[in-house]
């Protein structure tokens, strides 16, 4: 009888350093300085961003592994992280134009550029720490 | 069509320095001694805790937040850390009286505290690291 | 009325330093160094890694835990990490055998050691940390 | 005879979040991307900053500290990391004007403002962490 | 000729989570509160400690170690942090009798318990870590 | 008059997983065990290494910069870390050979290789840690 198959779930961290302001271009300066204090800036602050990306799947018997790992890295480094690192996120990513760049909409965001490129598995969780006291995470629901 | 809404988690760590021991009242010093060991040494012992609480919710399209992490890191200060920074967790702690402080029963007292003063989104976990070998979370299962 | 059990969580890390390669022993050296790269270098290489075992339960009302932590240390130590710490995976360890020691295959191996030995509460999570970029999580399903 | 007065060095960490580029006003827009590459990124990038300020001196016999660490934590903070944090380094902060905001000249000019305001012992050490990469430590020399 | 000896520093840290206050007997209780605030709260508080114990030394061509960091460990534990682990450093520790305990008086006196037992190299630095924001370093001087 | 010239210390870190065993030829299998522990095991065991090279020097004023941190990233990389990672440093690394690879004497030689590399500004220091609780740090002394 065929063992059950076992379900492991396999993450990779990638880090991009980067700026924003949480800005609503609607309100007034006045209404965004009352709601968002320090974070909207004018000219911006920044952070070290950790993004860890989980994939969730069965490991090969040849291989030992859910996925290769140095392909999960490749996929998370061009599809995203360069995109990200070294630039501000309010004026210079594509993918994150006409939204608010907060953490929480940056996951949702990665979700949908990484979810399609995943071949053996599926993606599980998106996680992005933006402090040491801060971080989120999405799992598609 | 409206787009799905997407189930953020969001995270907030405030930390406190505090005093306990693992003594049961009801048993003798040589029976705690036996059961607790070194942790329930008279005059106490002590760790830097680190508390994790985690909001499970919506981001609101106009601010790109769940909830306003300052307003939950208040509520995490006001009603729970300032009461147990530079505290001694048998002794001082109004909500920690008549049960052993141990992390197990510190995550579900917390969790009572904090649940109903969310007003976006809810309560989805809290966590407690007491040494960077040992931590507990409570789900409100 | 019988106020409702809480389930809490609870993690015990405990580390090891240890050898290992990624190498198939049914395939050739140049499709070994085709797949895995430098994981298949032939004198193997090393980490440091960090063990992590989730136990979930009710805290006992007597004593505030969920099993004794002391207790949760000694079976992690003596069935698992005592096995391998400053040993090679691919050849030193009896219940690594006839396998690929990838994380994936070794956080499996320690669940089927550590579960039958919980006592009060059951095993949840076995997480293993490889490096500060990779690590993989097992829940027993 | 009185006993040998012991030297003791403690250190204060205070954090701060902050946008830069590293652009040289007096370089061509081709001349900073060659020389600073991503770093000079036109609508810039940003940091988790930690700094670390370390002051020597002898022990208080009455309180058992060099100085009140509360004091060097608001020194450090009203007239430093406030300057700083939720700020653009190019940008925002008169005492890194006319200069290049890199971490080298930042704890140079962060020495100038402590040094004179540290009464009891003597500023020894201005460390500030960029990345879990890079950082750099200015002595006074 | 003999080449050149060369000066290594070999640092070993170990743990130890203990309870203490702030608190000057020969003040009143009021002049304690004004000075230490929340530090000198009656019932204690308490931190997970950090202790790193740095040797310099030469490498023995024969072993390449300045000294065996086992031997090291076992003094630091068996001299220092199992007489500090799970203690109350104003009540229970004869080393630190008549003495503020405060970190800045500690690494002082681990220096002169440890310094003597070092046979090859000396003692170089001791350094007490609070919290992650605190902490001194004992050079000898 | 010419201001004062500051003496600022830039550190990199970079990292390599490698294998290694402690192990005297010279000696018995015994002596090896009954000196080194675990440590001599035959097969090996291994750990994620961490290297911090500290450069000491003058900021350029043009630059802000005392060396371009991504020219002494590629000096470490090409001379060092590429070398030692996923490697066995008893078996693979030419500039291990014929020496005892342990922590001590690898920062020696790691010193020896980056030193007639740094050009602007002189090496100060190189670190090294093996495990959350050992390290090293050699000044060229």
């Amino acid at each position: 009888m065929a063992e059950k198959q076992k379900i492991v779930y396999i993450t990779r961290r990638e880090r991009f350093n980067a700026a924003h302001k949480l800005y609503n271009k609607n309100w007034t300066e006045a209404e965004n300085e009352a709601f968002f204090g320090k974070c909207s800036n004018k000219y911006y602050h920044g952070h070290n961003f950790e993004l860890f990306v989980t994939i969730k799947g069965i490991a090969d018997p040849e291989t030992g592994m859910v996925m290769d790992l140095k392909k999960l890295k490749t996929i998370i480094k061009d599809s995203v992280t360069e995109q990200l690192d070294h630039k501000n996120l309010n004026e210079d990513v594509p993918f994150l134009q006409n939204m608010m760049p907060s953490i929480e909409n940056i996951v949702v965001a990665v979700w949908d550029i990484i979810s399609p490129q995943i071949e053996n598995g599926k993606l599980h969780c998106v996680k992005l720490i933006e402090t040491e006291n801060n971080f989120v995470e999405y799992y598609g629901e």
